[in-house]
């Protein structure tokens, strides 16, 4: 794991999203792709990961292991059935299934891969949950996963200053297992920790920056009817809360302070809460748009 | 647990409350109690659990257990400082902490107890989490308990026709547990299970019934603007989902089907994750009709 000061000299590498020529792809797929995918993520073929994905159509690919098991065990899948790979990086494709066997199944493409980008507002989630016990840092990894977040980030305070290395590695286990569960067409990105004062200048780059805070105004009366913006921030803090100053110097820097409803929310809980809420929220904007336009 | 059946005979026992006796005490107190009861449950006095609650100013009442741990060494609180007591059914006084000792705490009752009426839409769960594993029940129960549902009742279908008796009485410590951790002035009901059978008739009688699916619109675009109703209806479907049949009987009874965002969920996470946005939808609807009022 990178170590924080590395990290935080680059504070622009928290949003960083895939490099420019990855972008121009992704943008020039989009268009096309897009509408296919996303039907296809609310249902429609069976999806199934695969770490490398060929280019083009006619190529095979072979799956084998759990995707296998899912596949030939689980949904009974055989040959000449029609499947969806992805591999969880953007790329995307429909294939066939030619070949079953003990060890795995041969999947050939009906079409060129594709590239998708990724729709709607990304949110990227800062929660103090270093310090968090009995396995309620592993769900609320997975939960942000499955939710759809673009990234997480251990944030680092004056009650949460730390969390260990190996949980860091244990959870980045723990994201690739929920990426394929999910399904999701672009992975989860566990950021290295940060310190909150190098999460100021984030905040204050970004127009959609809520901070989780009990005696706030409910988020759906913060939430503006619709944006346009491609990056949001969340931030939680840590069991015992931030300190009065770390509130104080969020909220300087842009941070909208948002209620979490009328009980005492766990740390976890409340991250799944207004990710929930704020992920429901885009894909609700994420459509009118494209109504619209 | 009572049989499914002998339950099922008062499908209107669903969304049973208080008796009436304990309705008309919660009515005449919710006018008085409710500003300040919801100001602190945003925040303010420290909380603490009471399995019994005196009813008059200057009665003395006997802090033991967790709560005295908690109140003592976790927070350091001591004679004369001020703190909020509740018994989980609705009763909620201010006290004052009069002696500290090895075995716990006396605490005085600086005002009368007040019985605070539950507020704004009382959400209902139906999920179909009997064959859930991985503890993965344990913590449903524990969100929805948190989140301030009112009742989650296990829903039996096609694909999850059974919920073992032990895991329910498991669950019911949970609930208790949760309801402490989470200062809930309400407890949380964990109601015996419900064949999807006798769930329709309780569909057609409410004008919230929502139903987890993956290809209906968001959520926020099916939610009214404001609603006056008492009571709201989510019905989450097992692993596997619910069966055609099974969804056409639930729309046509009147649920609505609303959409999940992009990803797809396990069903513990499709059930945290709709009754956060519904929950914060409430406070927000609550809020605003309490200022227009």
């Amino acid at each position: 794991m990178p170590s924080v000061s590395a990290f935080a000299s680059s504070s622009s590498a928290l949003l960083r999203g895939p490099p420019a020529r990855v972008r121009r792809l992704l943008l020039a797929a989009a268009t096309r792709a897009h509408s296919s995918a996303a039907s296809r993520a609310r249902g429609g073929l069976p999806r199934f990961h695969t770490p490398s994905l060929p280019s083009s159509k006619g190529e095979v690919v072979r799956i084998q292991g759990d995707e296998f098991w899912h596949m030939t065990r689980v949904l009974r899948l055989g040959v000449n059935d029609r499947v969806e790979l992805f591999d969880g990086a953007g790329g995307l494709v429909e294939g066939s299934i030619t070949k079953v066997d003990k060890g795995g199944t041969d999947v050939e493409l009906l079409e060129d891969a594709r590239l998708v980008a990724p729709q709607g507002i990304q949110w990227h989630v800062f929660a103090a949950f270093g310090t968090l016990k009995g396995g309620r840092a592993d769900w609320l990894i997975e939960k942000c996963t499955e939710l759809g977040a673009c990234s997480v980030t251990p944030l680092l305070t004056e009650r949460c200053h730390t969390i260990a290395e190996n949980r860091v590695d244990r959870l980045q286990r723990l994201v690739l297992a929920a990426v394929k569960q999910c399904q999701r067409i672009h992975e989860m990105s566990l950021k290295p920790p940060i310190q909150i004062g190098n999460l100021l200048p984030v905040v204050s780059q970004s127009k959609l920056a809520f901070l989780a805070s009990a005696e706030a105004p409910p988020l759906l009366r913060v939430l503006p009817k619709s944006s346009n913006e491609q990056n949001g921030l969340l931030i939680i803090g840590p069991e015992g809360d931030f300190t009065e100053e770390e509130v104080h110097a969020l909220k300087s820097a842009g941070a909208a302070p948002v209620g979490l409803g009328p009980c005492r929310l766990r740390v976890e809980t409340a991250t799944i809460s207004l990710l929930s809420a704020l992920m429901l929220w885009s894909d609700a904007n994420h459509q009118e748009i494209q109504q619209c336009s």
